[in-house]
């Protein structure tokens, strides 16, 4: 997507703080990265009680960072006085998430005044650096302004 | 889908104890219910480090449990010696998961003997006991077997 | 879904006039089935000139009619005013659709002010009458209005 | 994704064989692209007869060249005596198809021996040459051999 002006210039200040409320993230140890207009990174280390059956990160979990990324990519770019919600997405798993660094990157496709649709892409970084593209999230957010004069 | 028999009559067990090596189903405190041929359901209390910032469920941890949900089920139709992986799924959030408790109900709509296609519906039960139908799920899972004479 | 009642009365005419207007139904044979609050059907006889490359119905025909009955279904709950468009849908082909017939049934699962989730799902039919469920859409809808004094 | 080498040299008459064996394709005058290892693009011309109720491209026909150009994107790098089968998709249409020309673009992520995610963006561009994104395909393709000995 081209480069585009952020509608409230103070949207890093506003997104940090939206992420600190979000138990979950608080729970899975999740951390939020670079946060740029359009795009958002979330980063999330590997423990035990993240997994699926077989010792990998949970596709739940994946998700909840990829989710959260694309979601706050599309936060950046709405008004100040907005809320955003998940409409809906949709998750291709392509391989084991190992870890033990997993990192989510968000990034808007297309920003509308009411849908935003994002993309996420989840990278697994193993103990020698070497990162495999795990998980490819695309999501449709919804942004919610107050009723004037409500 | 019409009723089918299970590859594996102790299906049950063999789910009830994938169910307890997911770690991330104990961190978040989700229950595994009913366990039928081509379904499954799971239970999840409200939290508030479930949460996302207005404090309902995350999209994520709705689908953490539509996810398994929707595996376990495909997963009652396997071979005994099977593993089975989320290939992807969609997730459609049509409500705020508000809780106080969550019911993912999985169910198979076609297995096939490396692909199966099931759906979840994830209903929100609030203190009166009225439900809400509030995220559906429609994913692919792959069934795994180990390589004969390995 | 519980039974819903239309806020149109006269839908069933409406949708019949945009059926008529949507040139691609003509194009390839579709016959508009069924429109009930909620609920909508469309068949397709198959044609050579339909297929992809093993003489099956292309993908993208059988998603034509599942995104129109489930774009239908729709708009049967909305306003005699609004317009409607698709914003997103997503699709498992679960077996060959062979046909010579194939039947796209969409229901509505939620109905919103401003968005519709709706799913469709399509059988094939063969000569001898025998059914098989070939595939699965759930879709996310937008209804448009008219601005008011506009 | 990185270059990858096609395991089929002759991989792209391959693809153009098939593609003249999809009835859709002539029947709504789609054009075969390039074709490179990875990627396919096909274009489609607008005509009222491939439209929705609105005047635009149908949703079904915009999703039957981006099925068809991540198809045949994965086909590239199959084996030659493969077959390319969609299992499944999701397509966000993020602004009006109007045309008068159609580009879509495939192009493989991940490339298994059994299942390969492929990615389509559809844009849409108008007389005086200017692009605008309309649609984005996330799609699952397997890749079906015939049993050895067979």
């Amino acid at each position: 997507m081209p480069a585009v002006e952020p509608l409230d210039r103070d949207f890093a200040r506003r997104i940090r703080a939206s992420f600190a409320q979000q138990g979950i993230m608080g729970l899975i140890g999740a951390r939020l990265g670079a946060v740029e207009p359009g795009r958002c990174v979330i980063e999330l280390p590997w423990r035990a009680d993240l997994t699926q059956q077989d010792g990998f990160f949970h596709a739940g979990v994946v998700t909840t960072i990829a989710d959260s990324a694309a979601g706050y990519a599309a936060f950046t770019l709405m008004p100040a006085a907005a809320r955003v919600l998940t409409v809906e997405f949709k998750m291709n798993l392509m391989a084991p998430a190992r870890g033990p660094l997993l990192i989510a990157r968000g990034e808007v496709r297309k920003a509308g005044r009411t849908l935003t649709v994002a993309q996420a892409a989840v990278e697994s970084m193993d103990e020698g650096g070497t990162s495999t593209e795990v998980a490819l999230l695309q999501a449709t957010l919804i942004c919610l302004l107050p009723r004037s004069g409500a």
